[in-house]
């Protein structure tokens, strides 16, 4: 049995080459002790300055917030309010009520500068708040840059992203209201396993409209929801008029985010008892992620650092608000002024190549119109792994202060943030999520400028959630079979034909 | 366009069940405010008490331990030494040198109390360090029990466990002293990512055993090893002698952890630049394990708690051992007298149904002999999802433990540990993997204990790792067709029979 032995019974210069003084006499606790003082082995200067990498910034305690901030009301141009969908006239509240609680639609228009966050809602935030902001050292080693890196991590929570900073809010308000039942759509899966997961916290009903293309790809989503207790269908689905009408047309849709979005829409409106839930685009939802940029500054100024640059991948673009509103507050006080970027997919990208109308927030032309960066409510986007940011539009709130100047977009193909994902993952050691992997490459082409010119900027990126899920996608790019889309400018002058001419 | 609108053009009715003040009159942002005061609505008292219910202990910040805790040096019996496998006599320090870096040799045999943990494995420890004490309120709810349970949860290291606090000082020592890469195996796949997390930190090159039965089960977890560079084999595999002889025998093998470390051992018996890693059992691995405790020491003294039980579950024993050990040096001590109860699965019941005696660590028999609880060396456990708890044997250092009486075990059939599981993530929000449903399922029928006896014991328990890559399991729990796999006493009893016959 022991005949294959690695040991040799009477070993001669297998150790020598070690550094490691022992002797024969010297055995195991109980025969004979070595030598404590041995214990700690000097290390090599060059090897201290690499491994000396990671400072988790939250060592520095901070609290979390107790207030929620809304830009609104510290801009001097108001944004332009949402239509009627028929009637093109301004949407009222109470048009709002059969899809949303009352107190989610206050705050949807309300002009408070700071909405205080429920205790309740700030409970299962200590789950996971205050995430950690993180300096990326090795990551600037890696790349030799003088710029200092700092990225805030919100794939810390339990379902994996920033998402629950909206979804326990939104969903705490319907319990407290008496609703039964929430339904959504869900992209990449992270929306809707953060709304499924905020359901089993608060014992309410989910039921969540997944994209075909990421039902497919992303098994584990769907099983996540599950096990949390929601019920998923792959959208289009047959169960609602909008979903069967897109299958008519082509029965092996991927799907898109406008077309989910109208069936969950279509069975909210139809049940009494049940409400529907958005993961971002809207005002209260961009409100909730405000979290992330207080706490984000606390933890700056605790170690004294101010950014010179934030950058965030953009999809409907609740994180981005998230982190850079409260940043523009400051910004707007004359307290500090850091370039805004916001990075978003070149398969689908509204802020860059949209145009500023008004169109339907879902595919089918049920919802409120909003005037926003839109590619166009019938635009469906390549099926890039980057499920979170394959929206038509941009959120009215973001395009407004994009019009508005206090912030810039850029567009990355897929391949080159799969190849900054990696150079994160194996420097920092977190595997991100396709849509952070946005910010990331941006974040690198900046680091990389700095090395250039050699300026030591400070970097703060928006790093919105972890990838566990998304490992079909590096598993094809490190098999070299992801490819970058081409991108098709006749598909969007078609989708772009079809935004409702409004006059506004 | 607009035609399948939700919207009524002119709303009468659907508003009136609200309880929202609003006036046909109120609008928009930009068009007219809604008042502010009204934003806050009161809540009922039976929400409050609901919601109001996690309470993350972390708030009270502690720092990171500096020093790892070695029980032996407390131990007035200290464990048997391990013996030669093939001259029985005990194990020299140089017969390990082939196989580990000369400082984690050291560790192993060393009797020094505490260990200073270097600064530049502290650097990475802080990139998910200190990890959080959760009070599980709802959980404590759901159960009306009047117990209150705390769970320490290392779900939030990068690799998804407990793992990486051993994987990073373990590359560590082997990059110090100059060793280009290292081998291991991985049954459920969370030490094979955490040790590929730590090696793609520190630049050496990994290469990974994993269990037939989860590499095919868990393909995520491969490519999880993957993305941070690793080469993962399934095994048993063709590229070794013993993976070989094993495929032999058996062509279907789902494998085990013991023969997957009888082929990396092999591996790195074979190259003078290669050494190996171990994920539990040695004393070095569970020495590192004990930031755990010694952080949690500190989070119950800053909340004024003292635990009457702390639950873990088992499988080489080193998560136990890391919350433990420093507990039970508190114990020794007179300070504090908790049960501890270690928690292994149904099918793989080594401290229940196993036997004290000498026997391999691996199912080739080349490594040393250990005293421990063991059930026979080439004993291949049933493939239950928990695929990290299906090791033949125990750590010899708490089996040690174990006969002086300091803790006691238990075993439970997998189906309890889901149910456990599913009560836990839908009632606290995070899905644990398959390991710590056991430590869930004991703190249950502890607090149904308690429930019925009234007693309000305070329960600490090992939340060792987060279970978004066993998906699968929960998927099979849902649909029914998780099952207990009888135990078999014939199987065991077959390989106690090969345990080899040691006088010691």
């Amino acid at each position: 049995m022991a005949t294959n032995s690695v040991f040799n019974p009477n070993p001669v210069s297998s150790f020598t080459s070690s550094t490691v003084s022992t002797k024969g006499d010297k055995q195991w606790p109980g025969c004979l002790m070595l030598n404590g003082k041995q214990m700690h082995v000097r290390l090599s200067n060059g090897y201290r300055a690499k491994a000396r990498s990671a400072i988790n910034v939250n060592s520095t305690a901070i609290e979390i917030p107790h207030q929620w901030y809304n830009l609104v009301a510290d801009l001097a141009i108001k944004p332009p309010p949402p239509l009627h969908p028929k009637t093109f006239e301004p949407v009222k509240p109470e048009d709002l009520s059969p899809l949303f609680a009352d107190e989610l639609i206050k705050q949807e228009v309300t002009d408070e500068r700071f909405i205080d966050i429920p205790e309740e809602v700030i409970d299962v935030y200590r789950l996971w708040r205050p995430t950690p902001l993180i300096r990326a050292k090795r990551l600037e080693k890696l790349l030799d840059t003088p710029a200092r890196i700092y990225y805030k991590y919100e794939g810390v929570s339990p379902a994996g992203s920033h998402k629950p900073n909206t979804a326990i809010p939104q969903v705490y308000y319907n319990a407290q209201q008496g609703v039964k039942n929430v339904v959504t759509e869900t992209g990449a899966g992270q929306w809707g396993s953060s709304l499924a997961f905020a359901c089993s916290l608060f014992s309410l009903g989910c039921e969540v409209w997944q994209v075909r293309a990421s039902y497919d790809q992303k098994p584990y989503r769907k099983l996540m929801m599950q096990t949390w207790g929601a019920k998923v269908h792959p959208s289009p689905s047959d169960i609602t008029q909008s979903g069967r009408k897109i299958l008519q047309m082509d029965p092996s849709s991927p799907g898109s985010l406008g077309i989910a979005i109208s069936e969950a829409v279509e069975i909210a409106a139809a049940n009494e008892d049940t409400k529907y839930c958005l993961g971002s685009v809207l005002n209260h939802v961009l409100l909730h992620q405000t979290v992330i940029g207080e706490e984000c500054i606390r933890q700056m100024e605790a170690i004294g650092e101010t950014p010179d640059l934030i950058i965030g991948c953009t999809g409907g673009g609740s994180n981005f608000a998230g982190l850079s509103f409260p940043f523009i507050r400051e910004k707007l006080k004359g307290k500090i002024n850091p370039v805004i970027r916001a990075v978003e997919p070149a398969a689908c990208p509204s802020l860059t190549k949209g145009v500023y109308a008004y169109d339907f927030g879902d595919t089918a032309g049920m919802t409120p119109l909003m005037k926003m960066h839109t590619l166009g409510h019938d635009f469906i986007p390549d099926p890039i792994h980057a499920g979170g940011l394959r929206y038509h539009g941009m959120a009215p709130l973001i395009s407004h202060v994009h019009e508005l100047g206090f912030m810039e977009a850029i567009s990355i193909p897929q391949t080159e943030c799969f190849q900054g994902a990696i150079q994160f993952a194996r420097s920092e050691g977190i595997i991100p999520a396709p849509e952070p992997t946005h910010a990331i490459a941006a974040t690198i082409r900046e680091a990389v400028r700095c090395r250039e010119s050699g300026e030591s900027k400070v970097i703060l990126m928006a790093m919105c959630g972890h990838g566990h899920f998304d490992l079909a996608s590096y598993e094809k790019y490190l098999q070299g079979s992801l490819v970058d889309l081409s991108f098709e400018e006749e598909k969007i002058k078609e989708s772009l034909a079809k935004v409702p001419q409004v006059q506004a």
